[in-house]
């Protein structure tokens, strides 16, 4: 089926999500919108983040996809429900990070790291709380990992002792999996292995998001031919020339990228 | 005259220059926005930072206010003069502060720190250097203070880290004035005090700020009777709670804060 997977975060973060699907799935097209003139969502309220959800969704919809991927943990724990009303499927983040999660722990103890909007939702929690019942969960709200991020300080002994101050509570529970709720965590993939220690393993929700999607698309018969290339659009609400330097990072290539604004 | 005096900033930051206000004029009325549904505006590019001020300085004018105080440093510094078309006084923070720097200096070697976007703008390296021409400026941007501020990481060891990589290249230039280009930063005087040493003065634009708005109502005859009590009016586009919250350790008084969308 020739329409595009349409794929929203408030910036750039979305793109690891991109990356596995691009990966996975090379036959399949795919527009995505980085909100980065309202970016960042983790720390605004459920209802500013509902409605601009709704509105990415809207600008997305019009460009007739066939499926939604709301790539940003702090919109997919807040507007998944809302967003579920429009007449496409649609996934998140949340339910495939929690799966891996559940996959991977071997001692029923689980950490789930991300923005305050996030962890405070509960999204994250509940979910897995429902896939295994008898799980220990600690979830923590690292409200400075993103502008690290963004700041590029992967490896600054100042980002090190903000780690060490949020992973505090989690190395006193003994939890075996640490689960990054943010899209853009996995840049300190590094440094929380180091602080973490061997004994703990990091999951990110990227890889299973996009085993959901594929699922997806073959229940609902929408998979592209596997004769087709896939074609790949990148809309953003602020400043093209600053994503496209920023995903050269992140995917290697650089991409072409073009302004337009959400529809309210 | 019986007009509010409109102050917007893209967050909370603006209240010093309000705190100010308050205890200069006591008899104006005063009409606070707040965009907390898009802050921070200090990575978003101009033509962004240019449309929200415009917004927001629309929404404050159909509150019929008599003067319109940009309260943002990287508001002031891209949109100042589109927003002089409207049909009233505009005063922002930059010349305000640079005045106040260069008042400051003995040594004429001063260094702006600011927002990634304040700084690019390059407004405040070019109205210092139009008020003392033999001046050396060093202006450097500081994008982690918002993000660290807006954590409360006031003193705190991963805080005094990156203080000391953004003021290295300043200590080596024998600076003795630093001007905080940014409305959050006073919240890190403390701090940016022990780094810079007693030889150092710091100094913001709230209070030379808050001059200029009593200069400009004076010209333009447009002051309030010294018989009024100022009456103030705070909204926000997102958390008014939230808002809440922050203007109490700010201002020491719970505000009335209420919800509202800018004008586009």
């Amino acid at each position: 089926m020739n329409r595009h997977i349409g794929v929203f975060d408030s910036g750039v973060g979305g793109l690891t999500v991109v990356k596995q699907l691009l990966e996975s799935y090379p036959h399949e097209s795919i527009v995505y919108f980085g909100d980065t003139a309202r970016i960042p969502y983790g720390d605004k309220s459920p209802e500013t983040i509902i409605r601009y959800s709704i509105e990415n969704a809207k600008l997305l919809l019009k460009k007739n996809i066939k499926m939604l991927v709301v790539a940003c943990n702090t919109a997919s724990a807040y507007a998944l429900k809302p967003l579920k009303s429009f007449d496409i499927p649609v996934v998140g983040v949340i339910e495939p990070g929690a799966k891996k999660a559940v996959e991977v722990t071997r001692n029923g103890r689980i950490a789930v790291l991300g923005t305050r909007g996030t962890i405070q939702s509960g999204e994250y929690q509940k979910t897995i709380h429902r896939l295994l019942p008898s799980v220990m969960i600690q979830a923590i709200a690292c409200p400075l990992f993103v502008p690290l991020v963004e700041e590029h300080f992967f490896n600054h002994p100042a980002t090190r002792l903000i780690v060490q101050e949020y992973l505090a509570p989690i190395k006193k529970e003994k939890v075996d999996t640490v689960l990054l709720g943010c899209t853009h965590y996995p840049f300190l993939r590094a440094i929380l292995e180091e602080e973490m220690g061997p004994h703990v393993t990091i999951v990110d929700s990227a890889s299973t998001c996009a085993d959901e999607v594929g699922m997806i698309l073959k229940q609902n018969q929408i998979e592209a031919s596997k004769d087709c290339i896939g074609s790949h659009q990148y809309f953003v609400s602020d400043d093209p020339e600053k994503f496209k330097r920023l995903s050269l990072n992140l995917l290697g290539q650089t991409l072409s990228v073009s302004l337009e604004m959400p529809l309210s």
